[in-house]
């Protein structure tokens, strides 16, 4: 799938990622599509047993990470930690949250985006354009009224091209997704089908 | 203790609210003090065993609730569920946080109050004029930067009068303290000293 | 309901407890029933804004605590912790877990008694006996094999007298339940039946 | 260091193992040392961004893995449910906890090993046979009371082979260590020196 991405970036000329495990992410990066880390822990170098060090995850070819994803939901004084272990690490980072308050909230810990992700959507096949476009449109003006600098994502409602030329009708800068690609049968044709309204 | 709170709001005509554990929330408001709880969990009524219901510390008499404070942090989500929560059953709200970044990330969720807490300056004796004066001001601004409406606390560096007469200059609405009053040999002079610039 | 539980503690001779949120422990005790905290964290006296302490459960009328709790898990080091906070405060110890493994794990920490919540029939009108008996065999089981000292309870799975007497010849020394009682339109109804096969 | 290791291991037919964070996995794999995960979640194949899946360690190279280790203490529910993973995906297992009442507590959940870390000799130069030899002694017997066929090890206060020796005098049929290694000038003579007595 990795190489997939990266064959469909490389041919579209759209930013694509790929956020596998931390066990996978050197078998990702040499693919040469972009990598992301799912999470890093507020932590720096030290006792940290089972935890993620930034820096362990940039030098094994990550260029940015995820923090507080739906699934791995985190405490605001760690979101904040986390966002800076990255910054310190030179890793790009995205701050998932569930809702348009939300959002405003960790836009104001500075990340360089956040993504906003219904928890109603998550892993499902409805649009978010069709079930909660509101959502989407809020969380733009939520961030916005904290840092106009922080780019906004949608982070869920997304499965089709379709989807992603109606999140950037509502303002949002880009996507993430996973099930959507990860379950399909042909990843890749599903990717080509994503990317089709940017190129 | 409770008492000593009451009777010193009550000669001076300055808001003082005590925040005793869920367990005395009943004694505690008995003596006709303000009185908050601790915390409240991101709950409505249901299979919530070992939580507390927003609604059962307001009807213990609780008039308000801190939440996320420092030595209780929680996940932003549940921050959040915690101020609706709160909100659902009347309670005023003061969410602690850390710095002013984590100040601008909590104002945003719609609280009454925020209250800065320089993890350095909790449960000492520094007064937070002398040892980190900015980090209120920083506050302030952060939170005006969200929304104007949410007031400051200063939650740390606070235990004589000078200290809340400092921190009013540097733009709280008011103070937060533990130990300070609690340790004390004679609280209700230290609270009568705490309230002095106020009257 | 406490009043209920307190007359037909009284009428019947058979042992009766209720477990209310820390806020309602005062008045609950007052009643002169057997009363329970939901929960106690793992501290002592000191900066612990927002949790539990066990002197303070005991002091507003607790009797015993819960621990673990399914709808409250802890950490296996907590779970150690409250055991150690509750003995010190004088209150008696119910630690809950899932499934036979657990239960010998908690039996390990020294507790008065264990419990046993298999997941799938907690909230339900499903009988224990009906459907899952072993577990309260293998628990029974475990338990022993651990330190035959300690009880064990079954934590789900009963919602009438009959559940109370299949529960007793699986070998469980007593029975905790919430919903069955606590939605019941008639609870003391319900806690009538509940103690008929003991009396 | 995962070189030095592997090369001590052949030179000494002492079985070494590494447990790097899990970018590193493969990297320390491939030098051929026995290699292990500091962590794995509870979860199986799905919707679990942000954790860390068993089969994806496993496939990486792990050959076993920590779990509950003092740095990421666990929910007890969850170490039960780590261990079932680390099975389902063919890790061996060690659970890590802080004294003999919980060695006896995980030793219940059916680990290959466990490894008791008395919390105050973790990353210090004491010796766990001159600072605290009965927890070492308490441990073994509270594992064997609950199962026989569990390892025990000991987790702290070892930094030389004479340290070894004597854990292993007090029952322990392994040590981990981390800081006594990775923070020195020559790993490699310090492995050797652990080893010494094994040889």
């Amino acid at each position: 799938m990795a190489q997939a991405a990266a064959d469909v970036a490389d041919d579209s000329g759209v930013r694509v990622g790929v956020a596998p495990q931390d066990a996978d992410l050197e078998a990702v990066a040499e693919t040469g599509v972009e990598t992301w880390a799912q999470h890093v822990d507020p932590i720096d170098y030290g006792s940290n047993t089972g935890h993620t060090l930034a820096e362990t995850v940039a030098e094994a070819g990550a260029d940015g990470t995820l923090i507080n994803h739906s699934e791995n939901r985190l405490k605001l004084a760690d979101i904040d930690g986390s966002v800076q272990a990255a910054e310190r690490a030179g890793l790009e980072t995205i701050v998932c949250a569930n809702n348009p308050e939300q959002i405003g909230a960790v836009t104001a810990l500075g990340p360089d985006a956040v993504a906003v992700e219904p928890p109603e959507l998550i892993g499902g096949d409805v649009s978010v354009a069709t079930a909660d476009p509101d959502i989407v449109t809020d969380a733009v003006e939520a961030a916005a009224n904290v840092d106009e600098d922080v780019d906004v994502f949608c982070g869920a409602g997304i499965s089709s091209g379709d989807d992603v030329d109606a999140a950037g009708d509502l303002g949002a800068s880009g996507v993430l997704l996973a099930s959507g690609v990860a379950k399909a049968d042909d990843p890749r044709a599903v990717l080509e089908d994503l990317v089709d309204p940017l190129v």
